[in-house]
């Protein structure tokens, strides 16, 4: 045998075999490089006090402690002393808040009115060295802004996800209630260091039989490992469940049997989990059954279950998503239609719970207008994390900008300043109840979210959940810190494709306002053309393209809906020529020719708004590059291969939503538009299957 | 506020969070923890010498070189030289047999004759350190016995895995081709550190949109990533393609156009995966397409793709499970009735692919009689990795003795010697092509096969795969080894459990011959009363109680099932005075007072077996817990939870068939044996909904 050159060395960071798997989400506790900065916190928290009114061990406590032992031992190589205290007095302004405070050098005291409280202070104390903030003269109180701060989870009894893009259930629920998988816990902990405190586990199209006692004795099981965590349980009511699982003739709910039936239910449930959080309820919308079946409203059914759960301290949070195909209103209209007569007839303990945008998660849309329309109700604001709309798990779409949007959109319900976040935290109308849902995007996906970046819209939900004053910008930048390091080329190349990426979405998908001309039912990628036997199923009700022009109109010449809000906003929106041009074709049908604040005619502008959005995608991936050698191989190769996805995807929206309108238009694509690789049929015969997340497909 | 207890340090082993998530097998290069035992290792490999007749680097290569780096890194703490070496002769049997050999103290040769030789090489050599071999004078040569080593997946396109129990599929194909999940270089690493060299990727209850060119760009993208690791895919064909997405007709085989659409599909395959294994197909069997629809032979159908694949050097594997409503031969005998005339008819790049058993991977078979039966056509051995009929991924059973069972049992078909192990590899008739194929148990759980030791059975298969004379007890110490390191109680236990656990399993399910009397469809739990339209979907068409006794009369004077077998076993079996106990109801029909070879009657005997097997799983929970302290909390606390469960589950089992046999026998139980908690009505009420790999929950 025959000695041949040595093969060179392979790079080092190659031997760290696939560590970077993204399981640790934002919880990474990493030695900081930095030794001054090391000494510095080390000296800063030798010793921690833990301080709550009960001032004794609980699983609450043990798991505060566990935390910052293994927190502080990962970032700092140091094992501080820690002691629990009792607090003399009220810390916060809510029962879960908590304060910092250094009175003494190298002591570091977690107050809060509750154990809770103070395991949400231990994770802010994690954060502050995470992020790099300093904890010299550390006094900071903090309190959550909503009360419930709860994930939906639309998975199914068999582990599919509807809408779920990052594999398949976390809840194994053939196991339970026996084994009980740690990454339930770990889902735990990190829910519960963003301080979100309720998980509703079912899927809002819902089955009953996660109300037999078979499967409530894993919900128990489930619940009892997320309870150190502060989060409760919440389950999808099924309103048929009387019937299919309870043997009555009827579901109505002013029926007595029923309500019995409930009742005794809801009992039950609580005996196995003295906590539950409540119901969530999706009635009489796209096929679930409700209280309409009987000719009663969503009021009467919300009460009965609000009725049941009231002795327990639970709640009903039932959903305004409801539109039906007899229904000849606008679609966008439907909701406001069924729910605000009923404003005042709800319980005390229910709230309805309402999707951001009138219509249904779309990348833009105005705000629901019933938040502005219900001042006598409780009103919950629910987001959608999971990416239905905006490109599944495959493309990049930091959301937090488009919950900030929402939060900060001015109802003028009660005059200037009663914006969308007011009347969610309860302080508009002085409601003692506040809840924020927001639809996971979680899944049995080693790193959670499918797109590692995704990880930071489970992060920015949970964040303003709890405090709906945060930045976009400062989300981004303390979730890039937390998860990527301090490397500044990464941190400020990571916020700052964050917080570009869901205009970018927009633009090459439905810019200028368009909305629902996505392809149907998987709702991956564009389809303009879809055309369906109902009306609101099809894709030109929505933009209503012609050869006189492009929007849906719905100003006092057309539905109307600009209608459903208050005047100060119809006046502007209902007028062409000054609504915001990012919801022109919203609210708007207009001329091809439309002038353009840019002087540009409508048609020119929408072409070049989708090239804008193919061209920036590109620049994402130029940017996203120039991090090689700054992050490890395994994120940065699965994010950039996601970009290139991401690219042809963009391509392929342009080119077929331009070929399509230009049937309308009838013009040429301006100067600085790519011309399309195919021609029109090649588009419309795209026929993706199994795309995840779609029920016809499982 | 005032000062209260310290609370105690928390133990340092839950500081390491979930370190423990078994993602990384039993391929682990913790550090040596014996100071001596690493230094003496350290001084043997200190030049590696990678040695193949080419002799210069390649994609393989570079994989054996970052394998040996990172795994003597981690578990030495040193980096070998490494050099690539030309071979001066041939090294080994077959082609990709490796040598190890030390000729110079402080060098190891890794010598082959092929670059995939080396890796297979490469991970014996860091096999044997992980297991604690001396490496001094080593010289040792191993060589595959069989050719093809193949993983089957029955993955679904939409993600779901047929009699899947660990998650859901691996292969992300709505993602595919342009974002590659890193699990499929570690699917491909683990499988190559095993010897295995094939990976069939679909269902055989088959989906033609495989074959379409949006999929096999996906394929071939999986393709690419396993091809460093010698991982060549396979594909399963449906029959009836050429229909489906060919446009044509008919998918007759002896219709030119049918050949010639395979033939041009086979081709567009090759250029896109010039190394493509070839095709696995069910055909004829439980509803799939087949050439019997058009009157044609499972001959003619084979024929039909192997000339398509072969002048590509490609295989077709074409399954003799076949049964069929209106086939009214026993179930047991209906593939010898159906392959036995077709002997000699196929190509010879045609190999039929047998279950071990005649029925279907129950717990305990005799093996198939088609291993003796077709001299002139070449056999493949599938073997289920994945635990339909033994407990999903919630009970322990290590099948490795159930495997060597078969693989050891004597067909005689060309006198004694004449092992199912020589009818696979090909030396009995002298065959040029030798398969072995077992249906996979891996899936998206983070830790790859739900159970953690259900780790051992992937591994089990690829040892045996690639060396069928290794004993089961071999290869279970040292997979414990390799996986929960050298704790001598750990290994020592583990590898007691796994030993007993198969015949556990049996004792508590189907003791002494009894067979498919599980629960109907997602076959969890007992179903001895299961009846259905069809004979053979009937728990009683197989055990056959009846008031004079029990078990399938399947000798002379029954079906004659045991006349399939050579006359040196159909006169033992045929005789029930005879006939292994472990068989006896498998081929007798006997009464309940048979006396059995423990001096009771067969119904004591029944009962005793059954308890039997609960008392082992209760054994095994308390000889696990004994293992507290000993390995991380996370698997300890993870296996003692599925043994609770299965705990549970064993008695559901005893309880369940004692009473229904029960209404039979009208005899007592025996002394020795638990009353049941319910009546048989309980058990029958027991309706599981959703069981993992159960397609009509999907």
């Amino acid at each position: 045998m025959k000695r041949l050159t040595p093969i060179l060395l392979l790079m080092l960071t190659a031997l760290t075999l696939h560590a970077e798997d993204g399981y640790r989400l934002w919880l990474r506790y990493d030695r900081l490089a930095d030794d001054a900065a090391r000494a510095t916190y080390a000296a800063a928290v030798g010793r921690i006090e833990l301080a709550s009114p009960a001032a004794a061990t609980s699983p609450t406590l043990a798991a505060a402690q566990q935390e910052l032992t293994a927190g502080l031992l990962g970032l700092l190589g140091v094992t501080p002393e820690i002691r629990i205290v009792q607090t003399t007095g009220p810390v916060s302004q809510a029962p879960d808040g908590y304060q910092l405070h250094s009175s003494t050098p190298g002591t570091v005291l977690i107050g809060a009115d509750s154990d809770l409280g103070v395991l949400y202070g231990a994770f802010a104390l994690l954060r502050r060295i995470q992020t790099g903030q300093s904890l010299s003269a550390l006094n900071v109180t903090s309190a959550p802004r909503v009360q419930r701060r709860i994930l939906d989870h639309w998975d199914n009894l068999n582990g599919f996800i509807e809408r779920g893009y990052a594999g398949f259930s976390l809840w194994k629920w053939f196991e339970l209630p026996e084994v009980r998988d740690p990454r339930y816990c770990d889902y735990a902990r990190a829910c519960a260091s963003l301080g979100l405190n309720g998980a509703a586990l079912t899927n809002v199209n819902a089955n009953a039989l996660v109300l037999t006692p078979h499967y409530l004795a894993k919900v128990a099981a489930l619940a009892d490992e997320f309870r150190p965590y502060g989060i409760r349980v919440y389950l999808t009511a099924r309103f048929s469940a009387p019937i299919e699982i309870g043997g009555l003739k009827t579901a109505d709910p002013l029926d007595p049997a029923v309500a019995a039936w409930w009742r005794a239910k809801t009992d039950e449930i609580y005996r196995l989990i003295p906590d539950f959080g409540g119901y969530l309820v999706k009635a009489n919308s796209e096929g679930q059954p409700g209280p309409q079946d009987y000719h009663r409203t969503h009021a009467d059914g919300a009460n009965l279950l609000a009725d049941a759960v009231a002795p327990h301290g639970g709640i009903v949070l039932w959903r305004a998503f409801v539109y039906a195909a007899e229904n000849t209103v606008d679609r966008v209209k439907q909701a406001y239609h069924e729910f605000t007569p009923l404003d005042g007839k709800f319980r005390d303990n229910v709230v309805v719970q309402i999707k951001n945008g009138p219509l249904d998660f779309m990348p833009r849309e105005p705000f629901s207008p019933l938040f502005g329309a219900m001042p006598r109700t409780r009103l919950a604001l629910e987001l959608q994390i999971t990416q239905e709309y905006l490109g599944c798990a495959i493309q990049l779409a930091y959301l937090a900008p488009l919950w900030k949007e929402v939060l900060d959109a001015d109802t003028f319900a009660a005059g200037p300043g009663s914006t969308v976040a007011r009347v969610t935290d309860g302080t508009l109308r002085h409601h003692d109840l506040s809840v924020i849902a927001g639809v996971a995007n979680t899944g049995s996906d080693r790193n959670w979210t499918g797109h590692p970046l995704a990880q930071a819209n489970w992060y920015a939900f949970g964040r303003l959940a709890w405090d709906h004053t945060l930045t976009a910008a400062a989300i981004a930048d303390e979730w890039t810190k937390m998860t990527f390091g301090h490397d500044a080329t990464t941190v400020a190349t990571v916020s700052h494709l964050l917080l570009g990426s869901r205009e970018t979405v927009v633009n090459y998908s439905m810019p200028l306002g368009l909305h629902h001309i996505m392809a149907e039912g998987h709702h991956y990628g564009p389809g303009p053309w879809v055309t369906h036997a109902r009306a609101d199923w099809s894709s030109n009700y929505y933009h209503q393209a012609d050869a006189a022009g492009l929007g849906a109109a719905r100003s006092a010449n057309g539905s109307n809906a600009v209608g459903n809000y208050a005047p100060e906003l119809a006046a502007v929106w209902g007028n062409p020529d000054t609504c915001p041009e990012n919801l022109l074709l919203w609210f708007h049908h207009v001329s091809w020719d439309h002038k353009m604040r840019s002087g540009r005619p409508l048609w020119d502008e929408l072409c070049l708004r989708y090239q804008q959005g193919v061209d920036e995608v590109r620049a994402m991936q130029r940017e996203w590059d120039t991090l090689a050698g700054h992050l490890d191989t395994e994120r940065f190769t699965h994010v950039q291969s996601l970009l290139r996805r991401q690219a042809q995807d963009a391509v392929i929206w342009r080119d077929a939503c331009l070929l399509y309108f230009q049937t309308f238009s009838k013009r040429p694509l301006p100067a600085g538009v790519e011309p399309p690789a195919h021609d029109l049929e090649y588009y419309k015969s795209i026929k993706l299957r199994y795309v995840p997340g779609h029920p016809s497909d499982y």
